[in-house]
């Protein structure tokens, strides 16, 4: 598995894995209805941002998106997020993302990296974010619509570099 | 001093205030160099979200915008921003404004008001927000970078209805 950045030819297989997870509706706050335009405009990201993907040969197993946090006055701060092919899981393709996301941040002289809503059931999620250093600053309760489980909180995770 | 619903000819007044409040840099992570338009986009909130002014005869004292503060699985959560003109400071404005607008996210059905970067130098903001209910759940440290005060904390604060 290597990381580089998204190339067009990326994007049919991009598609499908953003598709697939907000089909899922368990991790992230998405239009269910969202089209494939509006995942384009939501996922690849144009400079100062950046859009990158975990591939084996030809296949995509992951992709990952970064950039300010916010502008102005708070774009010394990153944000990211990620999303793993459903059949990638389990094989380090989040922690591979991950790394290569602070580090780029890291490298372009951000201060931290923010992430604004992570689903405290996605366990996985969450704690391979703590294991790269990121500490949970606050949980809004109930804030997403979990299809099996209900209202769950979203997590504000951060680390400061 | 009225609430209403924002109307067309309250733009250039709204958008003077957005202007002095952007140009201060103090309060909002917005771009300094956010044009008319940009301005327009962010600020006017088509439905399901809402804009509103402050106003006292044909002067518009402050105002605000409001919505839900994700799409999808957290659209039950609602956010919104306020700004009130510099010669109307004090008067109570950003509290008429606070209350109007929670009203509306709670005949709205919203579960709750999220706000997701406060400035913690923004002491009466801090405080108007607390004394209306709202708790800082978070605070991310140095996310803002303050022009007199070097990079200052935002808070994520919350008031669940």
């Amino acid at each position: 598995m290597r990381i580089r950045e998204f190339r067009e030819a990326d994007w049919p297989q991009v598609w499908e894995i953003i598709q697939d997870v907000v089909r899922a509706g368990e991790t992230f706050p998405y239009d269910p209805a969202m089209t494939e335009g509006e995942a384009r405009v939501t996922w690849i990201e144009a400079p100062p941002g950046r859009t990158i993907v975990a591939v084996e040969g030809d296949r995509v197993l992951g992709t990952a998106k970064m950039g300010p946090n916010r502008p102005g006055a708070g774009a010394h701060i990153s944000t990211a997020s990620f999303m793993v092919a459903e059949a990638s899981r389990g094989r380090g393709v989040g922690g591979a993302l991950c790394r290569d996301a602070t580090s780029w941040a890291k490298s372009h002289d951000y201060a931290g990296m923010q992430f604004n809503a992570v689903v405290e059931t996605n366990r996985s999620a969450v704690e391979l974010y703590q294991r790269h250093g990121f500490r949970i600053l606050g949980t809004v309760p109930r804030a997403f619509a979990h299809p099996s489980r209900g209202r769950v909180g979203l997590h504000l995770m951060y680390l400061e570099f």
